[in-house]
C-alpha cells in the first residue's frame, strides 16, 4: 500500500495519481480525495517508533555518543540531500529520518553542556508534538481557542512570579531576541507614539543603555528598529559582571549632554557568559528618576523566580516595565518557548503593533474579539509555544520546577568547587573589562600562570549556573608568564573541543571574552546529569588535552 | 512507577525527590539523576497514541466535527488551566492532552477552509516531530549540522524555481511577516549601510511602495523599522487586484516631488484576499529604472512556481532582489515554514544583521565557519523549519507537489463555477478600490441585488486558489437595492459563520474589503478535499443561512 501514498519514484507516484486523478483539469479527478489517510497513519506510526528509539532512548543514553561528527562535505553525501522530480518510498523516508537524528547533535544527552538549553523534558516534548499535529496559529481565538487561553494562563502565572500584582500583558515569541526587540519598540512607542506613523526622521537621537555583558540582541534590535547600534550605550559592569548603577547614571548624563534623548534601559538578569545579575532594584530607581523604560532581559535568569532560595537574584524585577523570560532555557521547555511580558494594562502592545487586517481581525465576530491576540504581534502566524510550558508545569508543579532550578545551581557550585581543587583547572569568575587593565598588568609581571589565574579568580561561589574555566595542559603549567604562554593557552580549548566532538564524548562551549584567552563555559541544566557526569567532563578534558603544548 | 516521574501531587513528587535527592544543596543529592528516563519513555509512548488517535485519525475524519466550539468562559473551565504547586499524574496529563486536541480546531479536517493553510501532510508532520525531539537551534553548524545542510539544500532548490541561476542566499523565518521585514531591512541596508550604526536620524525620508492589496506585514515592518507607516505608499490595483505599473511610477514620482527617497517596492504574488498576482516583470522594469529594491511577497503564490501550468503567474520573479515564500501555505508544510530568499551573493544578509557574538560565533573553530548561519538572522535561536519541507519534498517529489497545486487550482475553478450556477450565490471576483466608485454608483441606481452582483462579477476563472462570494438568503433576493439591503447582507456571513462553528460542520473565513459588505473567502488546499466537500459547503451555507432576513 505504501506506494499509494507517495509512490516509489516518479512512475509509481504517477501511477497512483493516475488511478484517482487522471488529469487534474478534468472534473472526475476532483471527485475523490488525492491522498489516502490510512497509509499516512501507518507511516506516522512507523516514524514515531523511530523517533522514540533514536531521538528519545538513544539520545538520552549516556553510553551513546553525544554527536557523530561529520564534516559538511562528508555529511552532505551521507544525507543524500538532493530533491528530485520523483518521490521516494516510505522505507527510504524512514531511513532519512534515522539519518537526520543520527547525525544531529543529541542536546538531550547527559553530556551536552554546549548551550543554555539542554535535556529532554518529556511533557514539553509531547506538548510540542501536539502543537505540530494540531497545526494552528495564535492570531485568533477562532482558530486557536485552547492555546489562546493557555498562553493567557501561563503569562498570568509568570507575571505573578515577577510580582506584578495587577497583572499586565504579554505574548510568546520566537526567541528572546524577538522579546528584547519588542521591549525596545514598546518603549519607543510609549515615548512617542507618532514614530509608528511618521518614522524617526523628526525624532531626537534616542539612546538605549545596556551593560557591556548584555546580550547582543539589544544591539540587533537597535539596528533593525532604525535606532542605530551606536546609540546603544554600553554601561560598565563590576568585577562580578553586574551593571554598575552609578555608571549607568553617568552614561545617561553623557547622552543628555550630547543632546540625545535616553528612553530605554536593559537590565540583564543572568548574563550569557557569566550568569551575572544586574542590580535591578537600583537600576529601577534610576529609571524612575529619569523616566526611562526599564526592560529586564531575564531570558536566562528568569528561571530563578521559581526558586525561593534564588529568586533574590532578581530583586526589584516587579518594577520593570517589561521582562523577557525564556522557559526553553533552564526550565527545559521545548524550543522555542520565549515569553515577553509587559506591566502596561492599556493595550500598549496592541496599539504599538496593530495593523487591523480586515481579513483576520473582523470586529463583528460572535465572540469577544479581545481574545484575538494576533494584532499584538509583528508576526502574522504565531506558534502556540506557551502550551509546551503549560503542560510540563501542570505535570511537574511549581515545586518540581523549583527543585530542578535549585539542583542546577547546586550542580554549578559542585562543578566550581571541583574545578578549583583540580590540578590544571582554573576558574574564571565574573571579571568585567574594568579588570582588563589589571589583567594586563598581571599578565606581564606575575611570575607564573598559577599566580596569574589566582589573581583572576574570586573565591566566591558561582551566582548562577554558569561555570567558566581554563584548562592548562601539564606542558604549559610550569611556563613563565608572557604573551607566548597566553597565545598557547588560547589554542587549547579549540583543540579539545574538536577532539571531544570527533570522539563524540561530550559537548561544551568555549569562547574568548574581552582580552581573555579561550576558556570553557559550562552550564548544567539537565536533571539527568549527576556529579559523575561532571567528574567525567573534567577527566575527559584532561585526557583529551594533556598532550597539548 | 508513574509517580517516579512527576509525582501525584505535591506529596508524591516530594517523596520521589526525597528518595534520590534528599536536599539539593547536599552533595549526595547530586550523585544520581533526578529523572527516570524509562518512565519518560512510557509517557511519551502513551501520549503518541493519543496524538495519532485524536490529532491524526479523528482530526482528518470527515464524519467528525471540524471544531467543538466553546466560549472562552466555558472553555476555561473545561481545560482546568490553573498551574499549581504540585504536579499531576500522567493519566491526568494525558487527559489534558486529549482535551487540548479535542477543543482545538481541526485544521487538517477536509471541511476546514478558514486560512491559507489546511490539511495534514504526514511527512512534514513527522519532520516537525523530529525537529522538536532533536531540539536544536540553527545558529551554528556545530549544534545543527544536519538541519544547516538541509536548509541550504531547500533554499537552493527554491532559488532554482525562482530562476536565480547564479544562486543567492536565504534563511527560514518564523513567518512571512518576518520575511517581508527582512526584505525591507536589507533594502535599507543596501541603500545606506550606515543606518545600521547611526540610525535614521540623518537619513532622508525613505519611502516604500506596495499595492493596496498587499499584506499588512509591509506596514508592520515600516512601523517596526522606524520608517513609519505613512511612508508606505499604497499603489492602486486594477479590477483583478493587480498592482497598476503606471500607478506605481506615479507614486514614485510623487514621493520624489515631495523630497522623499523611494528605496523599496513590494510586489505581491498571490494577494491574501483575492489571490491576485502583481505583474512582476513590468514592476521589475520600473525598479530597474529607478534603482529600487524589488521584493516579491510570494508567501501565498510562490507555490505556483512548482507548476508548469501556473508558474507564468510569477513571470519576472527571477528579477526580484528578494522573495518571501511560505511552503506552509499551499504546499502544506507544517507551521511554520517560511523562506526568505535574496539574490545577493555578497553576504548582504550577514552584513546587515551580524553582531558577531563571541560566545557563539568563534572564528577559530575547527570547521568552515561560513556554515554558521546564525548571524544572518535577527533571532538568536532559530528553528530548523526547512526540514519540514525537505522531508516531504523528498517523499513526494516535485512532480507530486506540482500535481497538488494544479489540483488546488482546479478545485478553485470548480468551486467558482458552482457558485456561479447556484441560486443565491454570487462570485465576488477581484475588484479593486478603483471600482469602489462604480460600486457606489451601482449601489444607488441598480434595480436589484442580482444586477448589482452581476455588474460586480467578472466571468473569468479565478486566477489562483481564492474564491470569494456572497450568499444572499431567499428573503433578501427580491429586495430592491439600497443601503438597507446591503446592511442586511453584511450581517449574513457572520451569523452563518457562528452557526457553522457551533454545529462544527465546517470553517470558512468571511470578511469585508473596502466598502464591500461581508463575504466568504474560501481557499481549497487540502488534497483530501473532493468536489463533494465543496458541494457540501455550499449546501451547508444555504441550510444554515436560508432563514436569515
Amino acid at each position: 500500500m505504501e506506494q499509494h501514498m507517495n509512490g516509489q519514484g516518479p512512475e509509481a507516484g504517477f501511477r497512483h495519481l493516475s488511478k484517482c486523478c487522471p488529469a487534474v483539469r478534468d472534473g472526475p479527478a476532483l471527485r475523490e480525495p488525492a491522498v489516502e489517510m490510512s497509509a499516512a497513519e501507518r507511516f506516522i506510526h512507523e516514524a514515531l517508533e523511530v523517533i522514540i528509539d533514536e531521538a528519545v532512548k538513544k539520545a538520552t543514553d549516556v553510553q551513546e555518543k553525544v554527536c557523530d561528527w561529520q564534516s559538511p562535505e562528508k555529511l552532505r553525501e551521507l544525507l543524500d540531500l538532493e530533491l528530485k522530480d520523483g518521490g521516494e518510498s516510505d522505507s527510504k523516508i524512514l531511513q532519512h529520518c534515522k539519518n537526520a537524528i543520527r547525525y544531529s547533535v543529541k542536546t538531550s544527552h547527559p553530556r551536552f553542556f554546549n548551550q543554555l538549553f539542554a535535556g529532554l523534558e518529556p511533557y514539553s516534548m509531547v506538548a510540542s508534538f501536539i502543537t505540530e499535529a494540531v497545526k494552528t496559529s495564535l492570531y485568533t481565538y477562532e482558530v486557536a481557542p485552547v492555546f489562546t487561553l493557555m498562553e493567557d494562563a501561563v503569562l498570568k502565572k509568570m507575571m505573578e512570579l515577577i510580582g506584578w500584582d495587577e497583572g499586565g500583558d504579554g505574548i510568546f515569541n520566537p526567541g528572546g531576541s524577538m522579546s528584547n526587540m519588542y521591549a525596545v519598540n514598546l518603549a519607543r512607542y510609549r515615548f512617542c507614539p507618532d514614530i509608528k506613523e511618521v518614522g524617526l526622521y523628526n525624532a531626537p537621537r534616542l539612546v538605549m543603555f545596556t551593560s557591556q555583558e548584555g546580550h547582543y540582541s539589544i544591539s540587533k534590535a537597535a539596528a533593525l528598529l532604525g535606532l542605530g547600534t551606536k546609540n546603544v550605550y554600553a554601561v560598565p559592569s563590576d568585577d562580578r559582571g553586574k551593571m554598575i548603577p552609578s555608571a549607568l547614571e553617568e552614561k545617561i548624563e553623557l547622552a543628555r549632554s550630547e543632546g540625545a534623548v535616553p528612553f530605554f534601559v536593559n537590565a540583564t538578569a543572568g548574563t550569557t557568559v557569566f550568569g551575572a545579575f544586574d542590580p535591578v532594584d537600583e537600576i529601577a530607581d534610576i529609571c524612575e528618576r529619569h523616566s526611562l523604560w526599564l526592560h529586564v532581559d531575564a531570558c536566562w535568569g528568569g528561571a530563578a523566580l521559581v526558586s525561593n532560595q534564588h529568586k533574590h537574584l532578581l530583586k526589584g524585577i516587579h518594577r520593570a516595565d517589561s521582562v523577557a523570560w525564556n522557559p526553553h532555557k533552564m526550565l527545559m521547555a521545548c524550543l522555542q518557548c520565549s515569553a515577553f511580558l509587559i506591566k502596561d494594562k492599556t493595550s500598549l502592545l496592541q496599539r504599538c503593533h496593530s495593523a487591523k487586517a480586515s481579513y483576520l481581525f473582523q470586529q463583528d465576530k460572535f465572540y469577544d474579539v479581545s481574545y484575538d491576540t494576533g494584532d499584538k504581534s509583528v508576526q502574522c502566524s504565531r506558534k502556540p509555544d506557551a502550551f509546551k510550558f503549560w503542560l510540563m508545569w501542570k505535570a511537574l508543579g511549581s515545586s518540581e520546577l523549583e527543585r530542578r532550578v535549585d539542583r542546577a545551581l547546586a550542580m554549578a557550585r559542585y562543578l566550581a568547587q571541583t574545578v578549583k581543587k583540580r590540578e590544571g583547572f582554573h576558574l574564571l569568575m565574573k571579571v568585567s573589562c574594568c579588570s582588563y587593565k589589571f589583567f594586563k598588568v598581571v599578565f606581564y609581571f606575575s611570575p607564573s600562570v598559577h599566580d596569574l589565574v589566582q589573581n583572576f579568580s574570586f573565591s566566591h561561589q558561582p551566582e548562577y549556573a554558569n561555570v567558566c574555566f581554563w584548562y592548562v595542559p601539564p606542558a604549559l603549567r610550569g611556563l613563565p608568564d608572557g604573551p607566548e604562554l597566553w597565545r598557547k593557552l588560547h589554542t587549547v580549548a579549540p583543540v579539545i573541543k574538536e577532539r571531544m566532538m570527533k570522539t563524540g564524548s561530550m559537548m561544551i562551549g568555549y569562547q574568548t571574552h574581552g582580552d581573555k584567552p579561550n576558556f570553557f563555559r559550562m552550564v548544567v541544566i539537565n536533571p539527568q546529569v549527576s556529579k559523575q557526569d561532571l567528574d567525567f567532563v573534567l577527566d575527559e578534558i584532561h585526557s583529551l588535552g594533556k598532550d597539548l603544548r
